[in-house]
């Protein structure tokens, strides 16, 4: 079966950890104990990870910097952060794997539309969190737009437009079809704007759960693991009638959408993002990272299917 | 015919500019140029290119951000320079070709030999230059080992082994074959040691003109080209009796390399890379950016021929 896994913060470094590499290499190594398991059952396998702590760190590096060296722009820094973790993931798993040369990491850019409404409100925070005074030294300094957060600091925000094209599409299936697991657009993808066939970076972030979807219908991927800190979705989430879901069809799928069950800012964009899969005619799961072989098979997770 | 192109540094951005992005999209794009017209007289393009002012500059950030910002170890920093400048490499390109995700970036590691006598040694500046006394501090809190340079200044020094095998080979020659043009190995590739059939990242720099000719044997390519900013390499540089050389043989050259007329920091390091190549059986030239597609058609540059 070929399958495109998405992994979250969670498999790449701890939450609340320091972002030292030393905790990414451990991260990794137990992720790819997970992951390799799915590959021994003889699945193809293209991954993809989110980076918002990474990239987060990055762009705080540019601005800690910045008197001595020129900060780099958002589609930069998120390249450096692909080069970084796929550099990472792809070792990982080639050890866990014992195997030459199966894994490698495809710098990939995503085209989104200049026009996206998401460009005239800019909502997804990225980079530190700043008390209120700082954020607006920053924000006169650089022309960034900064939002205060539900925990009343301060943070950068920047458009989430919506994924339309894979621009390294053909040498990533040339390579899944060679028989390779491929790391490609690590958080979200560089976003790049296309205009009289050129295309240019933009300072945005592509939510990486919904770029995974664009991913397996690019690859012809027969299923999409979203991978995540919880075995399975639940509707009713931190209530007293709180049930886990087995299985839901993409019109029930999108009732409980509608009715607000996924808040947007966790299990909203993993659930569109297995919609936006199934409503194409594949099989998308969400599961815990442990479960990752299960859920290829059928046996973890909540499926979502077409219908 | 199938070519690896290696790009220096002025290739990436102007010698001694600021380090900003818009200096190396300009450089990129007019070096995108160059290379459109080697790839328009229908070769089979690999490049790869240097790193050495962007990872000092990615190296300086992580180190001027380390009171917030865990820094990476080098072998990381080097991947995060592959994401940056063959980001921006593929994208300058594609767009001076006008066609559709023909070019792409695979982050690259090299094998190198944990043994390998220059980690007894390490000799390679990288990064920032420093007064005596702030070196001395970093070196107290670090372990990083610092030498005295030329002018007087320290910099951080570390080893540059001899790279072995391409990690990659596999997929690259997939890629290539596929007819697809592939940024690798940036910066010299990420150097990694092997031990016990796992790999792992060590603090070294590869030089990037070696990787190239090792790049250009893993491929199969009919002719590497070195490009630099001279038109020729010459014997009795800076001297009244100074001369250009059109063409070589590996013997001649090796003589040459044997009388100390190429100096180890700038045109040695070119030579023996491409004495390398011609060894194997093909042919390398080094020239001049702007001469890319005629060195390749033989009619620039100064070629070494096998014999």
């Amino acid at each position: 079966m070929r399958v495109v896994a998405a992994l979250g913060g969670n498999a790449l470094s701890p939450t609340g950890g320091t972002g030292s590499v030393e905790e990414m290499r451990a991260a990794l190594t137990s992720t790819a104990r997970s992951l390799a398991g799915l590959i021994a059952d003889g699945h193809s396998l293209v991954l993809t990870h989110g980076n918002g702590p990474q990239v987060g760190r990055i762009l705080l590096q540019q601005e800690l910097a910045a008197g001595q060296v020129p900060p780099m722009p958002m589609d930069v820094c998120g390249a450096e952060s692909q080069g970084q973790l796929g550099y990472l993931l792809a070792q990982a798993l080639d050890n866990a794997l014992g195997a030459q040369s199966r894994v490698l990491c495809l710098v990939t850019q995503v085209v989104v539309n200049g026009r996206d409404p998401a460009f005239r409100r800019p909502s997804k925070p990225v980079g530190p969190a700043y008390p209120r005074p700082v954020a607006q030294r920053i924000a006169h300094e650089s022309g960034h737009v900064f939002a205060v957060q539900p925990n009343g600091t301060w943070r950068r925000v920047v458009a989430s437009p919506l994924p339309l094209r894979i621009v390294e599409e053909a040498p990533l299936r040339a390579l899944v079809d060679a028989g390779h697991v491929v790391v490609a657009a690590g958080g979200g993808g560089v976003p790049v704007v296309e205009h009289r066939g050129k295309l240019r970076g933009v300072e945005a972030v592509v939510d990486k759960d919904r770029t995974a979807a664009l991913l397996a219908r690019s690859v012809g991927a027969d299923r999409l693991v979203v991978l995540t800190e919880v075995a399975q979705v639940q509707v009713g989430y931190g209530t007293p009638s709180a049930r886990a879901l087995d299985r839901l069809t993409v019109a029930e799928t999108r009732k409980l959408l509608d009715a607000g069950e996924f808040p947007p800012g966790s299990m909203g964009p993993k659930v569109e993002a297995c919609v936006d899969f199934a409503a194409s005619g594949g099989t998308a799961v969400i599961a815990s990272l442990a479960d990752a072989a299960a859920a290829v098979r059928g046996e973890a997770g909540t499926e979502v299917v077409p219908g």
